[in-house]
């Protein structure tokens, strides 16, 4: 063999190799390895590259690309119930030692009590009791200290992890996707704005101000020293769940995003409003049908209703009829949590 | 002359040129040519220095850098009448034609007529009711439609320019200054949000989700096609105003300010809050003391309070005890607006 046939082959051979490295684009690492190739999957990567590919019809310029999730069974495990919820029941000793008058009161004393049963039973007019005193009429200090206590040490009851390890890692690797192309990711939740910022920059690298969920008012004052604080009020400013949803987007953000992502009819709105802006549109939904790696719940995946992530056969029909992308846990997720490996 | 010694001498000149072209900072351009050297200048730039120099004691890291901005009054002139409500007043006479039965009601009836002496003395429950006719009501669609419109083509009384244009310029570089160090610029009015947003970008170079104003309720719906909308309700969701300053900063941000820049007593909270924190902080007032460039008014330039701009001698009292820095407009700042070239 001549050397400039050597040579030749070198190249090929290098070429080859770049190939082989990256199956799913060439010459670029694969930014969703925990997808399965499908329509699923598909969708993401092609709105990515309508939206940001230059002299598109569908670019977007930087400034103006966002994208919203919700993320209780979005982009981690809502089931069975929501960490927030279990936050604000597990509150409940800690709060009837401070005020010792609620031990007889419903439906602190049945959550004292102790009696799983009998607890997941309260109606959400009791549930709505234990967030309002477990959540308000403290300083913003003293709520972001005690959050942070249960975070560190809370854990999920079926895989004994911190609740912040429950994420989705295809989701995380979505996340990550838009972003590096420009996207600002922000999480548009029914759960509590001031709890979901305790932890959102850490496990998702969204920051506070990229969390738009359910606010209440807080109320500015002034310590002994007279330093000032804010005391966080018993007053609904935003129900941040259905249509609120888009009405906290438009308060918060004030763009209409391009692309959305939910699981429940809690996110319909949401969906809506981002489909009806001009370009291309990314709204999917996430369906929990995997009983075996996460859950399955919900009449889209053809079971009952449960508590939480209500994914209705409406929400269902609505997609199909509206072209949104229904990601199946099954189908589409190689891989769910990072520390399954 | 020999051939080394000429290109010394080159070289030395050329140095010598690269200096007299920054005489501020030698070796890079000063990020404040407005500015007058002196004290309120040297704040700035202090306090940019030591929160921006890795191992420094007051370093604040990159995603934790923010800048709060009074607008009316701090970025742009406020007198005699901040521009929004100069775009309530002349809206009047469009809802009129379209609400002709308001032609006989007060204070439409008022505006209507023109008379600027009676127009000035209404009180402010008469102003409520025009903002609320003239902000509300509509969609979100049609409220940027009209603003847009308006910006397109008012002009401000005096120097007869877009109000867009009344900016000051030494603020301009305070805000790229900040921004090119890292900070997120907000803009915290107690302007409509709704409104500001629709100039802050092209204006200041701040997204519209970066600027916390006072905000009303939206309402979803669907159009009679099934395409959803927002309608803008007569429904105070957030007054930006003095503590309500501080509410917002914690609702739509989530972080306390670094740094705060007002110039009335609404902005006082605000003031007190960024201040309130750890590490370096800066902090400053705006004093209208220049009637012969923009204007003179407010006790703390030693003249009569007027409807707009309350920078009260209390205020400045707490501003010396304090150690927040006064702006003296008159002194500190070497140019205005961007047009006296």
């Amino acid at each position: 063999m001549t050397r400039s046939a050597l040579s030749t082959l070198a190249r090929v051979l290098a070429v080859a190799a770049s190939l082989s490295l990256a199956p799913h684009a060439v010459g670029q690492t694969d930014p969703l390895p925990s997808w399965n190739e499908g329509p699923a999957k598909k969708a993401i990567v092609e709105f990515v590259q309508t939206t940001t590919t230059q002299g598109s019809a569908s670019f977007v310029p930087t400034a103006e690309r966002v994208a919203t999730f919700d993320q209780d069974g979005t982009l981690w495990v809502e089931h069975p119930m929501y960490s927030q919820v279990m936050y604000c029941l597990e509150r409940v000793p800690a709060l009837v030692k401070a005020k010792p008058e609620l031990a007889k009161v419903e439906p602190f004393k049945t959550v004292k009590s102790g009696n799983r049963e009998a607890i997941a039973k309260l109606p959400m007019k009791d549930l709505e009791k234990i967030l309002a005193a477990t959540l308000t009429g403290m300083s913003v200090d003293e709520f972001q200290a005690e959050v942070k206590k249960w975070l560190d040490t809370a854990k999920d009851p079926r895989w004994k992890r911190p609740y912040t390890e429950l994420t989705y890692l295809p989701m995380q690797e979505v996340l990550k996707y838009l972003r590096d192309n420009g996207f600002k990711t922000y999480i548009v939740t029914g759960g509590g704005q001031d709890f979901v910022r305790m932890y959102s920059e850490k496990t998702y690298g969204i920051p506070p101000e990229q969390v738009v969920g359910t606010a209440g008012g807080t109320k500015y004052g002034y310590d002994k020293s007279g330093k000032p604080f804010l005391t966080k009020e018993p007053k609904l400013l935003l129900n941040d769940n259905n249509a609120g949803k888009v009405e906290g987007i438009h308060l918060m953000i004030g763009r209409r995003p391009n692309a959305a992502f939910g699981n429940t009819a809690g996110d319909r709105q949401m969906l809506e409003y981002t489909g009806a802006g001009d370009g291309a549109r990314l709204m999917m939904l996430v369906m929990h049908d995997d009983a075996q790696r996460e859950y399955a719940y919900g009449p889209a995946a053809g079971l009952p209703a449960t508590k939480v992530g209500a994914f209705t056969q409406k929400l269902y029909d609505e997609a199909k009829q509206k072209g949104w992308t229904v990601i199946s846990m099954k189908d589409d997720w190689k891989q769910i949590f990072a520390f399954e490996k």
